[in-house]
């Protein structure tokens, strides 16, 4: 199995993701090419002191900032996320893991690959934390303008994914709505609420925004604009919060005091909500597989990006996604025809 | 001043509701009309040890669940928020406040006072926690399926109310979106950013989802759809991250000592960022005023409701909505004019 690690994408640059790459190659069943600055690579290899023959390094000259749009982006051929996308393209990577810019990842890899056969579009995904397993929300931004069939689509993506790599048996898929009564929702959701529960998806039905961190629903699906603020805001709230916490244990020799003795359980605590552990996040509906590591993400969660990338060609998540959707559009067919007749 | 309570609606029942009606009576120049069961209502006044001639009782037979929706509540006709929205209609009171569910307050107002001239849809609004001044977002789900005239009217009422009562000089309103550049968002924020930028409302472009809790921005605007599920989707996060503190600090009895030092501060904090202490949220747009109160309120969160309402019957909220949206719904139409000449 060999990754293609964009090596330049991130908010820390290389440090992190060439430490991720070493740490993959000793523990992960991979070879990883790192793409990137050639001579910033090799001075973080030679920092790591790694000789594995499992790290090879292929050189560009383009790096794309973590606030470029997508469109101008790809006017950079040589940066290291087209060049990382063209060696998926070419067959001489197996996959891509991208700790960038993610619209720029995925304006790269489907301009590289195309979208899976039967997928209008393709959407972000992303893990939330919960008391429980992870939830996979998407999509996070790709679709903003949404139709039925691409919510569908998402949650048709969702469930496979969720049921190859997350290890969820038969997961169940929740709509996001503004109430969980079947008559709630906007034009979209009412929509799209017919065609999930015509399908043999694991449809729950609907998912308020609180839901989705309470650990009872495997996948929640919504149109991009939603999910996209839904997770920004609810990064936002969660900063607040921290930070207020921060300023209560600061304020007197006591506190501090007190602050110290519960660090080790809040540190533990912290790791088990930052998604990043659970190994990135997916571009769904490409055809390949793309990971998406968050831009803070350290060399651990690096390197379950690449594992991750790694299981998600072995469990050939792509080939499962074509036959659902074979299988889902008949049945919809069918209750069209139906109701038709 | 005269203020309806529906006293039935909200968690707990009558107790806070009552309480906090009589402690509005001694600190706010009002006098409050308690809508509800007349015995359990003389009940919780007795316990208050209530004698204030500027406390009423206006029996009614039934009421509103907190589930209840909207259509169906509208036929109990004597429901504590019916009578309630009566009284506003026929001039025995100036204002409203509940603390039930929110749609069904705001059908029963609709239905009794009818829309602001000029307005299309009411809206939803509510505060929420920064660092600094609360943010007024609104839609929260009055209107799921939003024109970006809708979006113009919230921006309107949440920047006149955001002067008139919470005191902001010039209130910055900001468009919430999945991205600040002007060339981001969905159809409908894309044509709302236009009407809103020939305005002369102090608009400030795209909001993320995360600049809500930044402080930095005074009025958010969005589709009911978004907003409700925004709202809940905080408060599920927030509500994981705090009982997940509350593991940390129960795992042993050094780390049970260290949550002791901090709970003073601890509850400044969580007193700081709960929105029901900035005085219940105004449902914007009603030819009448009603206050929301959080459901889960307490007698000093009624209280402050109870003076919000007083204060919006006193400033003129509602005429100054209709003068702002002549004079804006003009600039509009000189706007149109000059693009087709």
């Amino acid at each position: 199995m060999r990754i293609a690690l964009d090596a330049m994408g991130g908010d820390s640059g290389a440090p992190p993701l060439v430490k991720g790459a070493v740490m993959a190659v000793k523990r992960v069943d991979c070879e990883v090419l790192l793409v990137g600055d050639e001579e910033i690579i090799r001075q973080n290899l030679a920092a790591c002191r790694c000789k594995s023959r499992r790290i090879s390094v292929v050189p560009c000259s383009e790096v794309v900032g973590m606030c470029e749009s997508p469109a101008e982006s790809l006017k950079k051929t040589d940066s290291s996320i087209s060049v990382a996308a063209r060696l998926v393209r070419e067959g001489k990577a197996d996959a891509l893991v991208s700790a960038g810019n993610t619209g720029c990842s995925l304006a790269h890899s489907l301009k590289n690959w195309g979208r899976l056969k039967g997928i209008k579009r393709p959407g972000i995904a992303h893990l939330m934390p919960t008391p429980r397993h992870p939830c996979l929300v998407l999509d996070l931004g790709a679709v903003v303008d949404c139709k039925p069939q691409h919510l569908l689509d998402f949650a048709i993506m969702g469930s496979v994914y969720s049921e190859s790599i997350l290890g969820r048996k038969r997961p169940t898929v929740g709509l996001l709505n503004n109430g969980e009564e079947r008559s709630k929702g906007n034009a979209l959701t009412l929509a799209t609420y017919e065609l999930l529960e015509h399908s043999h998806l694991n449809f729950v039905g609907n998912v308020e925004g609180g839901g989705i961190f309470e650990g009872d629903v495997d996948v929640v699906v919504c149109d991009g604009f939603t999910g996209n603020v839904v997770l920004k805001a609810c990064e936002g709230a969660a900063r607040m919060i921290m930070t207020g916490l921060k300023g209560v244990m600061k304020r007197n020799v006591f506190s501090l005091a007190s602050a110290l003795v519960l660090s080790p359980g809040m540190r533990k605590f912290k790791k088990r909500i930052d998604a990043s552990e659970y190994g990135g996040a997916p571009l769904l509906g490409l055809n390949g597989i793309c990971i998406i590591s968050h831009g803070s993400s350290n060399a651990r969660a690096v390197m379950n990006a690449i594992r991750v990338a790694g299981e998600s060609v072995a469990s050939g998540v792509n080939a499962h996604i074509i036959d659902e959707l074979r299988v889902i559009s008949e049945e919809i067919k069918i209750h069209e025809q139906a109701q038709v007749s």
